[in-house]
């Protein structure tokens, strides 16, 4: 089952806003045809770029005159936004007039906003963000990276839940692999809570292809497809991965600078070291989600170019063309479900 | 003020054991003539060996026959490990014969041996891993990388004055930089036990050259010397970076080799490569240190070659010749009389 779908985009979130957002869009809806798009944002700006593109000449927008600072505190956000471009662009995903937003704007105002609009999913008790890394067998998915920076058992399980339905959407693999972060992959290794996740992780009932815990290593290894864990660690591991590949890519090109011979071999090498910087190209990895929230909320890397926000157009496309959010509502209910049998059950022992 | 240190070398501790820990060490003491080694382990493995150093040859062996196995719990290891090289190798330390001791075995033997043996030093609730990493200016130090999963405030506090003294110790940098590793850099942030520790490492009288908060990228963005977290986010953020670093690396490799183009580019670009390999290379960041305990305890990688070994070497030498331990008991002692004065001063208000 396939949806036709209507996204609202943020047009003036993003560091070159509202440019990147049109020309990403204009890639996304070459990609996807039968994709209708609606900009939310400042008129006089948007209408003359987008009478330069291919495919959105007739596009409609939503005219609003004030954005959110990509440097606002959330609460700063809040009490100013509701004249945003943000904020109007969540509301049409609310009141059911698009079926998902993506904005390139200020991350914890776009959570806070998504998750007052939006809502939780039923019986979902904590939103998580998930992101794509690169991993020598082709992408995994990480979450949370930074929703919560304290998570229980319980968060983890539906995490791990949210997480399955995410990859499955995306990458259309059936059933995803899941690990747990961990010091190590002993079980008796780490926190309480994350022994508790696992054991019900475990149960053969949940429709969960759970494989155990696993270091920061399986990341990039490409062990599992996806990788649960809580919002603090989840956000180092982030930015310490981006920290190595940036000092890697810059080390790289100085190397490939530094003398005549370095940029001869350079010239040479080019279209072996093109595939290295696509496969490991961050744009390809653009799309950030708040998942477990009761609509689609995608966040675009504010730096990314159009081939970036291009990607994270097509996550949220993904998403909704598969039925994301009424598969986490099912799967979240029949996993409540199974808990509340194994806790009468352990209960009557 | 400089010793001539003497170091005992659990000489069966390492994938490459006793052959690595001799080359290593032959080229340590290249490097430090005034270093003398104790290699301890099977003396008919390690003698032949020591035959064909050049430095080593009348290096004393103290014999033992049993060994850690590398994949041992550290219940198993305890149980059996007093006749075991590494345990004896940390005896020397204990007993005053030797002033460090470097394993390239389990680490969870190695660091739970080390405890029991050289115990802690005074007034230091917790002991830490600290491991560098390389940055874009140099290389930082991150500690715990997982010796502790949880922390409060008070560890993090005491990392952060052993990981100064370490840091100085190392590099001779005489006040290095520490930041506490946070999801943003912004003051009201993360958890409240790191708040709590931020205040305290402000105060102008604590010898801590304190920065603020930091990210995950901060770490090979060089921004600190020293990056402070619990045990389970080090060691999260450390796994991560070896698992990019890998994933890059061999993904170069094999744009490197992919074609004709792109091995003849490597030819000519070798040299600047090699510059990259060496910044980037784990040799030179090897030998993590247990900080805390009343006594130097080194644990090198275990799959490392004899140059890593040798650094391995090289950072408990500097260790014992700066006098870190007296310098942590004299810093953990002042700063623990000004947590007493600053309680009473507010006790009283």
């Amino acid at each position: 089952m396939t949806k036709q779908p209507k996204l609202a985009l943020d047009a003036m979130g993003g560091d070159e806003a509202p440019r990147i957002v049109v020309e990403g869009a204009d890639i996304a809806v070459a990609k996807n045809p039968d994709l209708t798009l609606v900009f939310v944002g400042d008129e006089q700006q948007i209408r003359p770029l987008l009478k330069t593109t291919k495919h959105l000449r007739s596009s409609e927008i939503l005219h609003t005159t004030e954005q959110i600072a990509p440097e606002a505190r959330v609460s700063q956000a809040l009490r100013a936004g509701k004249q945003t471009s943000m904020w109007k662009a969540i509301e049409l995903v609310a009141e059911g007039d698009a079926e998902a937003v993506v904005s390139a704007g200020n991350t914890g105002a776009l959570m806070a906003m998504s998750k007052l609009q939006l809502r939780m999913i039923e019986g979902v008790s904590r939103p998580a963000i998930a992101g794509f890394f690169p991993s020598s067998t082709g992408q995994s998915c990480v979450l949370d990276l930074g929703a919560n920076i304290e998570c229980d058992a319980e968060n983890l399980i539906q995490f791990a839940i949210m997480g399955t339905a995410f990859y499955r959407d995306i990458y259309g693999v059936k059933t995803p692999s899941v690990g747990l972060l961990n010091v190590g992959e002993e079980d008796q290794k780490g926190f309480d809570y994350l022994r508790e996740a696992a054991k019900v992780l475990n149960l053969e009932k949940l429709d969960v292809n759970y494989y155990g815990f696993v270091e920061g290593s399986d990341i990039t290894a490409g062990s599992v497809d996806v990788i649960v864990t809580d919002g603090f660690t989840g956000n180092a591991a982030l930015k310490t991965a981006e920290g190595v590949a940036n000092l890697f890519q810059s080390s790289l090109r100085q190397a490939l600078s530094a003398n005549i011979m370095g940029k001869l071999g350079y010239l040479l090498a080019k279209g072996g070291l093109a595939s290295l910087r696509a496969k490991l190209d961050p744009r390809n990895h653009n799309g950030a989600v708040f998942l477990g929230l009761n609509g689609i909320s995608v966040k675009s890397h504010g730096g990314t170019d159009a081939i970036g926000y291009a990607n994270a157009i097509n996550v949220a496309v993904n998403m909704v063309k598969q039925g994301f959010i009424p598969e986490v509502t099912t799967a979240i209910a029949t996993a409540n479900e199974i808990f509340a049998q194994e806790k009468t059950m352990s209960d009557d022992e």
